[in-house]
């Protein structure tokens, strides 16, 4: 059995991002991390580029890879990890920003239908019925990367967004909140709707806490959005001061619109962010946080693709990954 | 004569990115901006599609886009760029990531002309003779993006960074500063030693100050790198209190280096930062900085592939776009 970039990860005990770093060249490795790496690849006798050559012949190696918007940090990050995979298995990337516009992600599954690319990594926060449509009509395999499918039924890496949002909610009535505001991206997407929010109510319905409508705040996913809507959160009524953010934008956009406005965190409001992508991770003070292994979900749902792709058997198509609650510094100590 | 992006931009009196995300349906523009722009269209008759089908026939209707690492602000707001010009052509982009390694960068010209690329778009912080000879043999036509070619040869889009940096220097000139630290991305890099650096050297020469080379702190270009390397800084004798940074990372990651130490930004230490990705825009205290429109750069030089690879006469190659230095609260006012 070939000798896989996971064994690698496991053996020298660092993420799938730091062995295809040190894969490629990478500088950005530390020293002792990298000797780590290639001893282990050294002694296990990984050989990428080998097991990328030995795989059944492709037609056009090239995969289609739709994102939202490339420049949102969480989006590249995943795509990062999505094309360093395909690097590694000799494939090349089409990518496409869909906006998450319905309408665009089907025009652009058809349009790279007509790429004649083997494959498809698809990310959305939501999958809309005419999407679904498409891709069951699409005779290539395709997988969803950071992307829920409420319905289980496509190929997909992701965490398990619901338990995340637990327990973020969880540590803030832990540490004595009872009132915590939901500051959430739009409803209308399954993976705040049908996940991250049923996380949220399980969480309080367990403290026997009631669930106030008024504390669920419903923005867009952008920073300037949530950036402008601080007061939303500082104007409720009995002012209620812990929050936990369905993503790095919204979470740190609050943070900046109440810093901004004379408000301090953690000591007037504990937030708790969700993602931690680059974008989060500059911000001050450092953010208690869900941290989702971005590069991961792209790298592990790129190889599930080449799986698919070359007809291996796949013991799991829905692939979760797992996920931590960092403690910094938006919460009290 | 067809109705460009830009007649509506200079019309509407926005950036192109405006135009492009309203154009492309991006629900991230206020409504008022959004029927302005629309108004200027219908009144232009700006026709994008309409555009994109009258062009000669192509081959693959894909250009190659070779970045140092998507997962960098910079480069994925240039990327998205690229792309909605890409998208409003009608070409599919193949996106390669280099880690700005040589080696890297030719296998991966090489990768995409075998993929019969119509054109390429290129970014790094240097052209390498490898990288160049590959160039010229490779029959299509290849745009640079935000990368100088310090031989004036090849079809490019940037900012005058020279100026760039000389402006930044002068600004702290002129506000009293005679010892001003250089922190800047590696000098093996055009960019920096060919170009910002030159731009420090001069402001200096033309105050009458002496060009200290203790003050020329190179680094790589991470943010990791130089958040660790804050008291290299800190500790530089006589204690120089102005920093010019050359990019986003290196400017944040002092930013945070030396707040997590105790010092304060601008009292203790003022800083200008180069660049303004969404990275910067997030940090605490806000940077006055000098401001690269990311996004036009990867518009305009895709833009500007598209005309090549169509024959259109180009009146200029090198195309040089407006930066400006705007003032936030990273140094004393």
């Amino acid at each position: 059995m070939a000798v896989t970039i996971y064994d690698v990860a496991r053996e020298a005990n660092v993420s799938m991002a730091t062995v295809s770093r040190v894969v490629n060249g990478n500088q950005n490795v530390k020293p002792a991390t990298r000797k780590k790496v290639l001893d282990c690849i050294e002694r296990l006798g990984y050989r990428p580029n080998a097991v990328a050559r030995g795989l059944a012949s492709k037609k056009t190696t090239t995969v289609g890879v739709i994102v939202p918007d490339i420049s949102i940090s969480f989006y590249s990050e995943l795509a990062r990890g999505v094309a360093d995979i395909a690097t590694m298995y000799e494939y090349n990337i089409i990518l496409s920003n869909s906006d998450e516009r319905t309408v665009r992600e089907v025009e652009l599954i058809e349009d790279h239908l007509g790429k004649q690319v083997d494959g498809m990594i698809f990310m959305s926060d939501s999958i809309s019925d005419e999407v679904r449509k498409e891709m069951a009509t699409a005779n290539i395999p395709i997988v969803l990367a950071g992307t829920l499918d409420v319905e289980k039924q496509l190929p997909s890496v992701n965490i398990d967004y619901e338990e995340a949002a637990y327990m973020a909610v969880k540590k803030l009535i832990d540490s004595g909140h009872k009132r915590i505001v939901f500051a959430s991206g739009p409803f209308t997407r399954d993976i705040n709707r049908a996940s991250k929010k049923v996380g949220y109510i399980r969480a309080l319905e367990e403290a026997g806490l009631p669930v106030e409508e008024e504390l669920i705040i419903e923005l867009d996913n952008s920073y300037d959005t949530a950036y402008q809507n601080w007061h939303r959160i500082a104007e409720l009524p009995g002012k209620p001061n812990a929050i936990v953010a369905t993503n790095d934008r919204i979470a740190v956009g609050i943070l900046n619109g109440l810093r901004d406005n004379g408000l301090s965190v953690p000591e007037d409001y504990e937030i708790i962010c969700f993602e931690h992508s680059n974008m989060a991770r500059v911000v001050r003070p450092q953010l208690t946080s869900i941290v989702v292994p971005l590069y991961d979900l792209g790298a592990v749902a790129m190889r599930l693709l080449t799986k698919l792709m070359d007809g291996e058997e796949v013991s799991e198509e829905q692939v979760i990954l797992p996920f931590r609650l960092e403690e910094r510094d938006s919460m009290k100590k």
